[in-house]
């Protein structure tokens, strides 16, 4: 795979100790140029320090940057005044290392919740970090912003605007706790177009709305929740949506955060596989939202999903649980295999159809042992339609979450 | 334990070969006397077959009735018209045998969804079923109700009314599926008073809010949920509302149904200890409820106390992530004790205290290493409060849900 890294980006990635197993924990962007940028924080009533230190800095700074700090293995969360003084006494620091001023720099942290930072092993790296800047480091930034990320997650997408080259380069990490509104993830998405920041922020909003905002692993929302997308120029590349190249600029934007979500899903703690709720018919979007996540996050489905056993049971009674009201002599359950289309379908008129019952079932396992398959549920109530991705749950699920930290 | 059994009640609970394993797996009450009955069914928009047919017979006789006939192994539910004549033909048998009116037996099925009712076994096991109908068939009966329940679910209260005893027996079962409004839980609760059906109904409502619904295990409900109280008055006892005696009646019957609830979560799949989750100070029940729930419900907070780790961040990410607005600053967080009422307090202001850092952690993990505990968190906003019981989550669990069925 050809990584496309878009002029005018440094990247650096260290461990500065904060991970006992001594894991890359500290990451570091930096624009050669101020950039524009747009972002996306959680919704959470909880908000970690350095969000609430980055959109401070982007209202006085005006949406623009030149760097973000990142640290994984400490959230930086629930420490109350203490948490802000620790983020900007480090900050402080690279911001004259970097001769920046103190809006210039954002700042993103993961880990565990209600520990105060390691503030003095980050201040001492903070030279190395610095001083391993270059174009070639996104490999190790990619590495330290991940937490239990089994593996980094990187995507990237090019193209020629009068033959000038536009790239866009995304990062994320985030295992668990990804759910409505971005959970314990972080994505960065860079590049080197010229774009001003309401396009930029428009552009981001979309991008979020149908990638990283339908996935979700366990339905639990994290506090440190960021996304960020910077535009440097750095390609010489004017855009905006009025040119007819934008088309093309929205669609690999969207295309990176998609592919970055998908990794986050596969990636899903514990996960063995990947599936697509899908719910059709409804009266309105909400409710088929409502109703997808719910199954998406029903454990009784995911455990289901994990042994590839066809327990629609599990499904219909989570639909139905959901909190929408609909006529459940309507619905129709169908079990898709995405590549190929083959389909089984299992209800019709809200009821098992006879050639399920006859032979059904072990057509629908050898769909569910697939590494990804879809689960569309029609209810027709109306014409509304969502779809969520998300993973099975395991015994490694449950392992992870409960030794991590210990 | 004494279990005091109502007088004119029978019981009997057999093996019809519903159950692969050859576990009992259908069971009946019948009462010698027409019992005045109030129910509480789920609130899922899909209902499985048994559900729909007892609804309508209640209507039909004015909530009496005299047998309640249970099967597990399977909720014949997902079957459209079929599930119906396969619960009617069976329910018709029993009439005959049992010399009933049609509308005078209920029924209820739990299992698994979406396999048609063996109709013919159960058939054949009708006349053993009722030949071996007596008082001392309440234990078979308990166990005959049982899917993943590791125990059967019992409890008993009795009291006198002038020198008359009267009794007060519940029994219930549900193990996994168990969240808001009753879910895969069928419980029965049967008492000797003479009780008219107005107060049976408004007693059974304020019982089932207090018990059943304030517990959970992972969130998902059932299509097959079903509540009945039945009241035979052969204790010669009458009872209502406006009388002396009435109070200590709640007071009993209130009392099984929150032992049996207490029954169900210390019972849930693959759980290893229970914990309470008090919400206080909200600015309404409704606000605290969905933040109880939404933390009781939450995986990631589930699998750190199954590790007796106090991730207290877990809690307050999935509190803030509840979609209850509040400020987070005003949170306090508490570890309690039940029995001793020793106490850690965590957060104050919505952030973690300086001495919880210096070695509270040890403490708060010695109060989760018990078999229970309580979580209490004061949002500081108002006077309403919720709490709810529910237990850890485990790759017990996880093996259970992908192997049943299977």
């Amino acid at each position: 795979m050809i990584i496309h890294i878009p002029k005018g980006f440094l990247f650096a990635g260290i461990c500065s100790g904060i991970k006992k197993d001594f894991r890359k924990d500290l990451g570091l962007i930096f624009s050669s140029s101020l950039a524009t940028v747009a972002s996306v924080f959680t919704e959470n009533s909880f908000q970690a320090s350095p969000v609430i230190v980055s959109r401070e800095r982007l209202k006085k700074s005006g949406s623009k940057t030149r760097a973000i700090l990142v640290n994984s293995g400490n959230a930086n969360c629930g420490l109350g005044e203490r948490g802000i003084k620790d983020a900007l006494k480090i900050s402080k620091l690279l911001e004259e290392r970097l001769k920046l001023k103190e809006s210039e720099i954002l700042l993103a942290s993961t880990g565990v919740i209600g520990e105060p930072l390691p503030v003095e092993k980050i201040c001492q790296a903070l030279p190395k970090l610095v001083s391993k800047l270059s174009e070639d480091g996104w490999e190790d930034f990619a590495q330290a912003i991940m937490t239990t990320d089994s593996k980094e997650k990187i995507s990237s997408y090019a193209f020629k605007v009068s033959g000038k080259k536009v790239s866009i380069l995304g990062f994320a990490k985030g295992a668990g706790m990804i759910q409505p509104h971005l959970a314990t993830m972080l994505a960065f998405i860079l590049t080197d177009a010229q774009v001003s920041a309401r396009p930029l922020k428009m552009l981001l909003k979309k991008a979020v709305a149908e990638s990283f905002n339908r996935i979700t692993v366990e339905g639990d929302t994290s506090t440190n929740d960021t996304v960020f997308a910077l535009a440097n120029g750095a390609s010489g590349v004017k855009l905006n949506p009025d040119l007819a190249e934008w088309e093309e600029f929205e669609k690999g934007f969207i295309k990176v955060c998609k592919e970055l979500a998908r990794k986050i899903v596969e990636d899903g703690e514990g996960a063995t596989k990947w599936f697509v709720v899908q719910v059709k018919g409804a009266r309105s979007e909400s409710d088929a939202e409502k109703i997808a996540r719910k199954i998406a996050n029903s454990p009784l489905v995911k455990t289901a999903i994990y042994a590839s056993d066809p327990n629609w049971g599990r499904i219909i009674a989570s639909a139905g649980g959901a909190g929408v009201k609909f006529n459940s002599s309507k619905i129709k359950l169908i079990f898709e295999e995405p590549e190929s289309k083959r389909r089984i379908v299992v209800l019709k008129n809200g009821a098992v159809i006879n050639e399920y019952l006859r032979k059904g079932e072990q057509k629908a396992k050898s769909i569910l042992k697939k590494s990804g398959f879809k689960i569309i549920l029609e209810l027709g109530e109306g014409r509304e339609e969502f779809e969520v991705l998300t993973c099975d749950l395991t015994e490694a699920y449950i392992r992870i979450n409960a030794e991590y930290r210990s």
